[in-house]
Order: C-alpha cells, then structure tokens, then sequence
C-alpha cells in the first residue's frame, strides 16, 4: 500500500474551518505570493491543535487577502511512511521528555524507553504509570503540532534486553548506536533504507551503554554503529539519526519520482 | 591537508595523566574486553574536561584492571573535519543554547545567529555582549564535552540579511531550510558534500521565515529545502540537519576509504 502523499502546498491553519472564509493574512500571503495560487487552485490546510485537516479551493486573491472555500474536515492523514522504532536508555530528569519530541517529529512510529546499567531514575510501579501517561500525552501532543496524524505508540519502560526484543518484533534492519563503534552508520543504514521495511535504532542513557548491553544488542540482531568521532549527549541522539532517516528517506523518494 | 583522523581506539579519561597508571575499572575493562587490547597494543585517551589527550600503550591486564603507560598530554587534536557553516533565526528563551550545543556536538564550525521578522527575543547593546559571551562559553564546554579540539567561532547576532553573508563569506554550498519548501534536502546535500568545501545552513525561529526572508536567501545564494512533511520545531533542525551531514560524511568516508 502506498503511503499517503503529501499535497504539493499544505498550510497549518489553526482554527480551521469548513466554507468560505479570508484566510488568515499571512496564510494568504504565503499561498498567492509565494505560491502564487490563483482562483480555482487547490491547497490543503491543517489544524495543529485538531489534528484535522481539509482540502481548500482559492475563490479569490484581492489587496485585502485570500478568499478560500474550504472543504469538510477529516482527521489529519499525513502520518508516518515508515515504521520507525527507537529504543532510549532512560536519562536523567526530564531529558526523555525531549527525545520523544524530537522522535515523534521525525517520524517514529513506536518508542521503547529502557532501564540500563547506567540509567540513574528508578521506576517503580505507580511512578512508572504516571511517566508513561506523560509520556504518551506527549508524544500526542508533539505529532499534532508538527501536522503528523498518528502519534507513536510508547511502550512502558523495559528493562534494555526486553526492550530490545519489544521493538525488534516488528523485524526490519536493527543499529545500535555506541560512541565507540568503529563502524559508521551511513553506509548499512542507506542499504537498509532502500527496502520499505521496518528500522530500528537503539541508544543507550548519558552514562553510555556497558559492554554487555551492547554484546545483547548484537545478539539481538542489532548491527553496532557510530556516529562519528565527536560524543554525542544522550539527548542529541534520536534527532540526529532520525534526522538523517528523514535526509536519506527524501534522496530515495526523489530518485523514485524520478525514475516514475 | 588531510584533517586529523581519530585514532582506531578512543577513549574518553577523565582525570588524563601522563606517566605509567592503573586506568579507571571501566575505561580497563572496555579496553581489554571490548577492544580486546593485550600488552603492547596503543590507544588514545583525551579528557573531556580539559580538551586534552595522550596516546597509551597497555602494560600489563590483569584481574586487578588494566595498566597503561601514557604519554605526553597535548591539547585535543580531534577536530571539525568541514567547515560547516550554520545560521540560526533567534528562537525564544534558551532555546538558542540547546542548538548551539547540539551544533557544536555535530561538528558546526561557525554559528550565525541571526533576528528575523518573527524573532521575539530583543538584543540591545549590552544585552547582545552578555549573551554572545554566554554562547561562546556554551559552545567551548559542548566542545570539551564531546571531546572535540575546535569550538566553533559564535558570532554576534546579526540582522537575517547581514548574517546570510557573515556566512556566506567562506563560499561553498548553502540551504535554507524552510518548512514550506517542496525540494527535499536529501539530493542537492548529497552532491554539496561530494566535495570538501564549506556547507552553510540557514533556518528560521519557532515563528518560521518570512517571505521575503526566504527570497533574500535565495538571493544570497541559498537553495531553499525541505525537511519532509513534518513540521519540525526550532530547536530540532539543527541536530536533525547535522546529524544528516555526520552520516552522509561517514558514507563518504568509508566510501574513499575502500577505494583506497
């Protein structure tokens, strides 16, 4: 099945509504000046806070703004292309708050937090519910501002070998990120992305991961790799990989079009 | 002039002292576990605190750890292997410090912020002075702690114009990045790093770009670029972008290297 695509122009436009209606002055700048839509164009307009979205029409483009008539509402359907999972030793403080913004952003589809050798937050039952509760409201409320549809799932916090089973369920090609890899990422995450399958990813908490995490990755399945010379906060991690999925993901969409 | 390159095995020692030592339990077992290292073999250490490093040789492993004889200290030789050029639209509140350590850890080498339009924060004169000095001083500690030799030059924040060509001044290949664009990043970056020179980004605050600000990068020279569907915030696309660049270059890297 293929995933659904992104209309050419897609516009957030909070409070949207179904009809006629002058849109918002810098919405409408945006669509005629840069865009340059005229009457009879079409766009589409989404509400970050509603994850809803709709189809518009151009009705007109005066000095005073554009009119648009918009279409009914539907759920937001932009949603992830990929299953993407990202397995994050927890650290300290609130710092797993950010990582899964920044996953859910760049596209995660599940989040496995981990509890490792060097995780420092002890969690027992009741604190366990609530920080997955947060968790999860986060995870929501980050894919509705970033225009995604379908929030990742997160999973309670495992401990590291059963969340490394957890996202590996899936199957897919596995890596998992250690500073001290003297492979880099690139070149077998490049082959792997050139099947449509799932992708897991696995990184360990501020202190690192010990030696036998990552010898359970490994026989996880998991290919070790590096990121580079430089050491990476734990917090840096996620966007930078995902990041690079999302870079990676866009050349072979391209060069699918192009061969199309 | 070939950059530095990393030594095979290396090994973050805090506390790096020359002279014939036991090592830290973990940094020994690592060494002699992992890396399976035996009398004789060498590795390097640097000190994330100090921006320091020494080459090692192991003496002796026994049960008791692992004895090294270390060499000389010498500042960190670890270094930016690209000019990597990275300009920033002033976000609100402290966000501004996050991207500069997450720019720092991913191997920025200049760092332009920059007002634009829907920049919030207001730097006055002395404002502009105390929080430069605050980002240089994150910079140079994201840089110790990534064991990295070079922080990147942070300069005053400049009006958007004026800083697309503060950065625009060392040349290269230079992108916009701006959520409305409909080119994805991924093809043009792929070929921009192909070569050595310098690569040079822009992107906007939490409120986005304005137009006009979009086409005076343009003018400057910059391809204008998108990350994908997904909104990003702020504060993601630095690390994201960079992390892209990181596992590009190790592509490229292990590409040359089996040519060789």
């Amino acid at each position: 099945m293929e995933p659904p695509r992104a209309p050419r122009v897609r516009v957030p436009l909070p409070g949207l509504l179904e009809g006629e209606q002058r849109l918002a002055a810098k919405v409408g700048r945006y669509l005629a000046s840069v865009h340059r839509l005229r009457p009879g164009d079409r766009f589409a307009a989404f509400d970050p806070a509603r994850a809803v979205e709709a189809e518009g029409v151009v009705v007109d483009v005066t000095a005073e703004g554009l009119v648009a008539l918009m279409g009914p509402l539907r759920p937001a359907r932009l949603v992830a292309s990929r299953e993407l999972v990202w397995v994050q030793g927890l650290p300290k403080a609130d710092k797993m708050d950010g990582i899964i913004r920044d996953a859910t952003e760049l596209g995660a589809t599940r989040i496995v937090p981990a509890t490792t050798t060097y995780t420092v937050v002890k969690l027992d039952g009741s604190r366990q519910g609530t920080r997955l509760e947060r968790w999860q409201r986060i995870a929501a409320e980050a894919a509705r501002q970033c225009g995604r549809g379908d929030p990742p799932e997160v999973l309670p916090a495992l401990p590291w070998p059963a969340a490394l089973s957890a996202a590996r369920a899936s199957g897919g090609a596995a890596f998992c990120l250690y500073e001290r890899a003297t492979d880099p990422l690139g070149v077998t995450l490049s082959v792997a992305l050139e099947a449509d399958g799932p992708v897991t990813f696995a990184a360990g908490p501020e202190g690192g991961l010990a030696e036998n995490e990552v010898l359970a990755a490994t026989e996880a399945g998991f290919t070790v790799a590096s990121l580079g010379p430089f050491v990476l906060r734990a917090e840096t991690v996620a966007a930078a990989v995902l990041g690079a999925v999302r870079v990676l993901e866009g050349m072979r969409h391209a060069r699918q079009a192009d061969e199309r």
